[in-house]
C-alpha cells in the first residue's frame, strides 16, 4: 500500500463510492418525505371533513334544543344539561387539537396586501400560544413607551423650549405611532386567523390610527410666533397619549389576569384579544371603567377642538379636519363597544346569579 | 302515539341520545387529531434529522473531492462527473419535499417586529410557488403605478397647475411609496424564509426606499413664489420614479423569462427572487443593462442635487440633506450589486464555454 498511486486509486474508488450512497440516500429521502407529505395531507383531510360535519351536527342539535325548549316539547332541566354537553362537545372541537383542521377565518384583505398569499395560520398549540403571548408581551413593552415618548416632549416642552416642541421629535413620534399600529394591527388580524374571538372594532381602530398616524406626518408643525397657541392641537394630542399609557398599562394587566382566570375556568378561547374594555376580575374593573370613559370623552374632546381649530381659520389644512373626524369616529367606536362589553358582561353575570340561585333552590328541594 | 306527550318523550329520548353521540365523536376526534399530530411531528422530526445529515455528508464529501483535485489525487474528469452527481443530489435536497424539513433561515429581525412569532414557512411546495407567483404579480401591478402615478403627477403640474404641484397629490404618491416598499420588504423576507437566495442588498434597498418614503412625508412641499425653482427636486424625483418603472416593467419580464427557462434547465431554486439585474436571456440584457445603469446615474444624480440644494441654503431642513444622502447611498448600492451580478455571469458563460469547448475537445479526441 506503500504505492502513492494505489493510495489514491483507493481514495478515488472510495469517494465514488460515498458519492452514489449519498445520491441513493438523497433519492431515498425525497421519496419518504413526499409519501409522508401526502399521506398527511390524506389524513388531514379525513379529519378536516369529521370536524365540519361535527360542527354542523352541534349547531343543528342547539337549534333543535332551543326550538323543543320554545315549544315545551322538553324539560328545561334537561335541555340546560344537553347544551351544557353540546357546549363542552364544541368547546373541544375548536379548543382541542381537531380545531386546526377546521376551516380558518379568511387572512382578510389587509394581511393579503402585505403579505401576500402566504398562510400565517398555526397548527400547533403551542406555537399559537406563543404567538398570543409575544403579542402580550409587544403590548406591554409599548404601553410603557406610550407613556415615556409623549411624557418626554411634554418635559422638554416646558423645561428646554420654550413652549415650542420642534417638528423632528414630534415627527419621530408620529413615526412611531404609525409603525406600532401598522405592527399591531398586522398582529391582531394574525390572531384572528389563528382562531381569537378579537372584536372586530379593535382592528378597525388600529387602522384608523394608522391612518391618522401617517396624515399627522404630513401636518406642518408650526413655528414662531406663537406656535404655544398654534401647538395646542399637538399637545392636547401629547397628553391624550399619555393617559393612553396608563390606560394600556391598567388594560394589559386586567386583561392578562382575566385570561389566566378564564383559561383555568375553561370558558375561554386561549387566543381571545380583547383590547382592554372587558368583563372579569371585579375589583380592577372599577378602576379601568372610568379611565377608559375618561379616555374616550378627552378623545372626543381632542377631535372637536381639532375641528374648531379648523373651522376658526387658525389652521384649516385638511389635515387637521380628518385626524379631528378620526378622533371623534375612535372615540364613539370605543365608547359603543366598551359598553357593548359591559352589557354582555353583566348579561353573563345575570345568568350566572339565576344558575347560582336555582342551584340553590334544586339544593333545597332536595334537602 | 298520537299522545302528545309519548312524542316529546320520545324526541327527548333521541335527542339525549343524539347530544352523546355527538359527544362521543368529538371526544373521538380530538385523539384522533392528537394522535395525528403527534405521530406527523414525530415522522418529520426523522426526517429533518436524515435531511440535516444528508446535507453535512454533501458538504464534507465536496470538499474533499476539492481536495483531492488540488492534490491531484483524482483524475480531474472523474471528479467533475462526482462533482455533477453530488450537485444534483443537494438539488433534489434543497428543492425536492425534503426542503420544507430542513431548518428555516431565521425570519430576521423585520418580520418579528411586524408579525411576531408566527412562522411564515410554507411545507407544501404549490403554495411556495403561489407565493413566489404573486410576489411577481404585486411587481407586475406596481410597476405600472409606478409609471402612471408620477406620470400624471408631471403631466397635471404643466397642464393645469401652473408648474407648482399641490401638497397632497404628491403626499398621497409618497404614502403609496411607503406602503409598497413595506409590502416588498416583507414579502421578500417571507421568500426568504421560503428558501428564496435573493440578494440581502435588495431588502436592504427596501429599508432605505421605506425610510426615504417616510422622510419625505415629513418635508414640507413648498408654494408660491418661486414653488417651480423650489420644487425641482420633488420635479427630479417623480421624473426618476418614471424610469424606475419602465425599468420595473422590462426587469419583471426578463425575471419571469429568465426563472422559466432556469426552471426548465434545473439549475434554479424556484424561489429565487433577483431584483432586475441579473444574467440570462441573453437580447433583453443589451436593453436592460444601459436602462439599469442610467436609472442608478439619474438616482445619485437626484441625490447630489438635494444636497447641493441643501448646501446652498434653498431648502436646508435635515429631510432634503437625507434623502439626498439616502438617494446615493441606494445608487452606490444597487451600481455594486449590478456589476457584482453582471461579473458572476461573465464567469459562468466562461465556464460553459470553456466545458463546451472541452466536450468539443474529447469528442474531438474520441472519433
Amino acid at each position: 500500500m506503500g504505492d502513492p498511486n494505489a493510495v489514491a486509486e483507493h481514495s478515488q474508488k472510495t469517494m465514488v463510492e460515498d458519492v452514489s450512497r449519498v445520491a441513493e440516500l438523497a433519492k431515498e429521502l425525497q421519496d419518504t418525505a413526499a409519501s409522508l407529505i401526502s399521506t398527511t395531507s390524506r389524513e388531514e383531510e379525513v379529519l378536516r371533513q369529521r370536524a365540519l360535519s361535527l360542527e354542523s351536527d352541534i349547531k343543528k342539535l342547539r337549534s333543535l334544543i332551543a326550538s323543543s325548549v320554545k315549544k315545551r316539547d322538553i324539560d328545561p332541566k334537561e335541555a340546560e344539561k344537553l347544551e351544557d354537553e353540546l357546549f363542552r362537545a364544541s368547546y373541544l372541537l375548536s379548543e382541542g387539537d381537531a380545531a386546526s383542521f377546521l376551516p380558518s377565518k379568511s387572512h382578510g384583505r389587509f394581511l393579503r396586501m402585505f403579505l401576500g398569499p402566504i398562510n400565517v395560520r398555526a397548527t400547533r398549540k403551542d406555537v399559537k400560544l406563543k404567538v398570543k403571548d409575544e403579542y402580550n408581551n409587544f403590548r406591554d413593552r409599548t404601553a410603557f413607551l406610550f407613556l415615556f415618548f409623549p411624557s418626554l416632549l411634554l418635559v422638554l416642552r416646558s423645561r428646554m423650549w420654550d413652549g415650542c416642541i420642534p417638528a423632528l421629535p414630534v415627527q419621530l413620534y408620529q413615526a412611531w405611532l404609525l409603525f406600532l399600529y401598522t405592527g399591531l394591527a398586522l398582529r391582531e388580524n394574525i390572531l384572528r386567523v389563528n382562531g381569537s374571538d378579537i372584536r372586530p372594532w379593535w382592528i378597525y381602530h388600529h387602522y384608523c390610527a394608522m391612518t391618522m398616524a401617517l396624515i399627522s406626518l404630513t401636518w406642518e408643525i408650526e413655528r414662531q410666533p406663537d406656535c404655544a397657541q398654534k401647538q395646542r392641537g399637538i399637545q392636547l394630542f401629547l397628553q391624550w397619549a399619555i393617559m393612553q399609557g396608563v390606560a394600556m398599562l391598567l388594560q394589559n394587566r386586567y386583561q392578562r389576569q382575566r385570561l389566566y382566570t378564564r383559561i383555568a375556568l375553561g370558558k375561554a378561547r386561549r387566543m381571545d384579544v380583547v383590547w382592554g374594555e372587558t368583563a372579569g376580575v371585579e375589583g380592577q374593573l372599577w378602576l379601568l371603567c372610568p379611565i377608559l370613559f375618561i379616555l374616550q370623552g378627552f378623545e372626543a374632546y381632542v377631535g372637536v377642538l381639532l375641528l374648531k381649530t379648523a373651522l376658526a381659520g387658525v389652521a384649516s389644512e385638511w389635515q387637521v379636519v380628518t385626524c379631528g373626524l378620526l378622533l371623534i369616529i375612535m372615540a364613539v367606536g370605543n365608547f359603543a363597544n366598551t359598553v357593548q362589553t359591559l352589557g354582555a358582561k353583566s348579561r353573563f353575570k345575570a345568568k350566572m346569579k339565576k344558575s347560582k340561585s336555582k342551584h340553590e333552590l334544586n339544593q333545597g328541594s332536595h334537602s
